[in-house]
């Protein structure tokens, strides 16, 4: 039996076979190990998880519910950003592991631990996503990561030895069969890679996608709603078919994903380059993420200065994105991003409407409130009319910016 | 009658209404006028709009298929840049401009006109990329753009006032009614703006969309097909359906059209911020150019390093986008950029499997040949193995990574 | 005589010949006009220039000084963004137009002024920067330009019809011959630029510099100063030679002139690009800024995190440089850049050491307090210590850092 | 005695202590051990190093002379690009290593040795540049990094250490008191940093400067030069003083070195942001390398479109010195990077007349020759004359420039 003398551990714990076998395996190297489960919105029966922990010989869990911060502090500051990674990403499994790392530390730090532990792998970005806020946050911590300790994945060197090291220590290992790929899912989105999709040729099986139904099987019929945003944040959802109305932000976030996922929208399939230098394939549904970055990126088409949203595309949003996939988002660069993304957004008012058919998202027309309202002006932009400003005026306007290309001698 | 004693205009000539006014009027003006009819892929009757500009009486008419220099020139260079205009727009009238107004101006040269002349209005971006270019290849060519003369848009306020003219010149009209919009096309896209869509809250109307089929239409049968490039360029298309293949670069681009119209892809609505500072609303359709775009950006996920990627994302992708769409195409910036795309597609090799399904353009997986194939390697990015590196080293790759933000105070 | 009866004009008025002259022919031409002068720290008799304006026939005359506001809210901004334009010119005319202009329609507006006026040519800068600042801050404003109205330009062209118009209209010409270039001068600077300097090879004779003494002439015992900056604005001069000390604002940014003035400090001889296309020389003396932006950098490298510098490089340095030589401050990019300064001086609290010697501005040392005195630890950077880190975390951070080297293929 | 029985290593040799004991260690460790001396122009005795090398036990010595391609390949593109590290350091250190690590992965292949060494310590940037040149360019080599191995650090934990195993193993070390400070020096510049330097607030002593005069004991009389460039690369310089022309590009070179260092040009001391996240302080001289940007740039001022300057500023300044600096020259990026520096430097070509005067180097004039010449016209500049373009152009051009501006709401 295993003495408590090495310190305190808190275990960011998820109920799977690969922290469960972690927090037995801390418990026997002589750590007081303390289970810590962060709901994200993933959908799970945390009670269920938080009596296996304490079966497994936890000395506290924490369960925390983190949606809220989760939407508020990061998803939307990524909706006003129009956060994205090589143009394609959305950065869902990014955005969480800062509200999880930081509930962690702070929780770390309220019971006297020493230790945090986490279960990535050594090869992965959520490694150094979480290891990078521990130390951000808390610089003396120390961390406890099993897969990157010779110690352990020698002696765990596949799933088998997983299993039956979970057989002998009387871990409860669900029966389904094992999927054929990882998956990590939150409020904003679920991945899945590995296994069967390390094949970047292979095209994901049908019934892998959770989140989303298959365009394919979608209804039919469109459906149609409207987003209201202000200052760049969606304050309210209306859908035309049924009327319903959402406007608190979780409830909104999760509304918007319940008629995504009906409709089939959110899914990608991409390569890309992790942190670490190696590319990966990876499977994504951000079902009601999708349509909040349409509605937004089209509402700030109409209310967003253009030499502004110019700035902004290259100032933040590439940096803002690239800080969250490598895990700093608690850095100076990223505090500094964070603050002036609001800056930003300060005419980003009004309404987009929406339709949803079969894993498209299109936009039906928009309209602004307050100050954003004044840059579309009809008139002015009409071809039809003479309003708006002399066209004279674009004489000169050529003719100036004409004159450093007029000294311009191609090259032969 | 006209005496031709001001010198020879040049004359980008449509057949339409329009252009058709400033034929009569330069000759009224006493001008010389020769017409220029471009085709860069518009469905057009080439023929009947050559008759039309000898009926009111241009003194020659030049008929010049531009498809293949579109498509090889500004298209291909364009998908490997995945050239974009704040985000969404694929900037297809902006591509098309620069080999119009290049071959506007060897004609007029080699005819020896002193004038070039065009349609464009006094608000849009299209003066401004047919000028700049003009002054670019021939820094001491004139411009006559007769809606920014007022003796010309004052006499012409209005539809009617160019039919009345029309009907005293004998200038055919076609007896179908105005279209309630103003469309651009060639064979990337077709754009509308202008008339009711110049409320940017009000959904275009269903038969408005010409070069796509409403995905609500499109069959309830996918579409596969699989795209092969070479160095970033599209050099075989291949259809699984039906067996089809393309591999010369203007059969193969229009194939992606009739492919992509069939099923329902390319269509976007967007307010977007016009050169001169206007903001403006455009529907537009690109059907193979948005397969394209995501077929080549999913191939450079698999084969382009993640950090040359970032760089060209922001070194070209974003002012590429903006010079064409500023009309500077024809400038020592985007010559530099132009010169250096090539660079960045060095290993972009390989076929990517595309499912088409109503206005979706799926991606289903993705293979290198060539140096491109060494940057994915499954077993190093495999989660379930130890192989590719050991996983000790991004131990010392975090810690090192953390030194800076160990120091890091957060902002009260 | 003239009758008042075109509305009321506000001139910036200089006192010179030009805005003399345009002064009188204004209300020539009919308009009642007031004159505005604005001290920004330009060596003048302000109250002989507001004379002058009343004889010359000015209803009212307002003489503002806006040196604490220049030096507040533009010149220690731009301090603390490092800006700069093309690498070298330190924007000092492009600085003092905002406040100029804003003084300018705030009494435009207070006094009912439909028109404002300046006595810019036609080819600068600076007939942009006032003309858009008056646009953004009171859209409506109504501009009168001579140097651009044909019926001024062409009456008055040349220097001999300027002092013809002045002698037949009583205005006091200085009898001093005309210097054979133009200046223009505040408290943070003097240009150069036009007559003698036109030509880019010839060198600026040495009685042309007038805020600071030739290299060659300085003395030759060094000065040392310290100063202090709190957030990036400095807050307290130390003259480590006699001693003296300076803390307010104002006077400090003056005796940095001094100390620079008598030391050589702060002459640049550049071709810059002009925003309106056209390539023009100019001199430039920038005494207490240049050394303000060398000691400001230095203490950054000391105080400010890696990355949130190499960001604010890219992010604000460059387009605020660019905003302000474009005479864009009164814009929504650049009102976004203001703001987003300050959380990037957060840190940089300390001294910096300089030796001031025959044009040298040499950094000494330096020294930091508060948060930023964490970034630097003098063990932890110290090659012959093993503190701060674990030498053997290097071999992870090189190993993982290779990764993606390893795969990379030179180009044959 | 050791037994050659574990491979071959090519060790980067100085002839300084540490890689005299490091050849010793390696020796014993039961490596055949294989010495490398690099030429890049820094001022040494090459055959006594090589000797030494011999009597400490290398089984061969290679000395290479790199001074050409060093000043070819890294010094002139580096020019060309004006590649700079926070604004600041010149990339001196950063420049050499790649043509050293190419050399040696050059030689270790062809003398078939499985391992190279160097002595760089565990905390600085050069480990990173040696091991990720040697990673890009070999990618199964392997590196022993003997200041990152316990079994050598820990041993040799100080001076002493090292100095007793050198009596032991009868190395010689010259009897000259270590200095307080460590240097790395080439053609084109030395560093000094730790020791006495690791106080950021202690200035550097008179002595320690090797390269350059003190300002205050260069010559009271200026000397002038003129550089010529051709495509931004210096072709010839010619000293008005003397005489002297210089044209063969290390001749050159070294003759800009000579001229800089009697001036006292070229130095600087700053805290920088290494790689690996720590912050150091380190002091340079780069004479003729500071001469020559200061020369280059003036040129471009004059030669290059200024939005190409711009945009090159951003694209290629930027993240050409943060690659070299970081170690990355030998990857996809800054290959990219290198390839399209050339397209940039089409018309920069002129000379530049340069005075230089105790620590001061001044543009005195500059004149263009080829197609840049074009860029520049006086008359089109003057401001005293109507040449160029109608005044009224500019008229136009400020009014659209306004359009955005006059929507704007600034924030209250």
């Amino acid at each position: 039996m295993a003495v408590n003398n090495k310190g305190k551990v808190l275990l960011a714990y998820s109920g799977g076979l690969d922290t469960s076998v972690i927090l037995a395996w801390l418990i026997e190297q002589g750590y007081e190990t303390l289970a810590y489960i962060a709901d994200v919105g993933q959908e799970e029966d945390f009670e269920s998880i938080k009596a296996k922990a304490l079966s497994v010989g936890a000395s506290k869990v924490f369960v925390e519910d983190l949606k809220a911060e989760f939407v508020k502090e990061q998803i939307f500051p990524a909706i006003q950003a129009n956060a994205i990674y090589e143009s394609v990403y959305l950065l869902g499994t990014s955005l969480a592991r800062p509200v999880i790392a930081r509930k962690q530390i702070e929780i770390a730090e309220r019971e006297g631990c020493q230790y945090v532990s986490h279960g990535c792998t050594g090869k992965g970005n959520d490694q150094v996503r979480f290891e990078l806020a521990y130390y951000a946050l808390k610089s003396d911590i120390e961390v406890i990561a099993p897969w990157r300790l010779p110690i352990f994945f020698e002696r765990f060197a596949g799933r088998s030895a997983l299993l039956d090291y979970a057989a002998e220590h009387k871990i409860h290992v669900a029966q389904t069969k094992a999927k054929p790929w990882s998956t990590d899912e939150n409020l904003f989105h679920i991945s899945y890679e590995a296994g069967i999709l390390e094949d970047p040729n292979v095209t994901p099986p049908k019934e892998m996608w959770k989140l989303t139904v298959d365009p394919e099987d979608a209804p039919n019929t469109p459906e149609r709603i409207t987003i209201t945003f202000k200052n760049g944040i969606p304050v309210k959802v209306v859908n035309h078919n049924d009327g319903q109305v959402e406007t608190e932000a979780v409830k909104l976030f999760t509304y918007l994903n319940t008629v995504a996922r009906r409709n089939g929208v959110g899914r990608i399939d991409i390569v890309e380059s992790r942190f670490i230098g190696v590319k990966s394939r990876g499977c994504y549904e951000t079902p009601g993420g999708t349509i909040l970055r349409t509605a937004h990126m089209d509402l700030e088409g109409l209310t967003m200065d253009g030499q502004l949203r110019a700035l902004r595309d290259q100032n933040i949003t590439v940096p803002y994105g690239k800080a969250l996939y490598n895990g700093q988002y608690f850095s100076p660069e990223c505090e500094y991003l964070t603050q002036s993304i609001e800056f930003t957004q300060r005419n980003v008012s009004g309404d987009v409407k929406l339709k949803l058919y079969k894993g498209n998202t299109i936009v039906e027309g928009r309209s602004a409130v307050g100050a954003g309202a004044k840059l579309y002006d009809m008139q002015e932009s009409s071809m039809d009319e003479q309003g708006g400003y002399n066209p004279v005026d674009a004489d000169g306007f050529i003719k100036v910016h004409s004159i450093r290309l007029r000294k311009w001698t191609p090259q032969q």
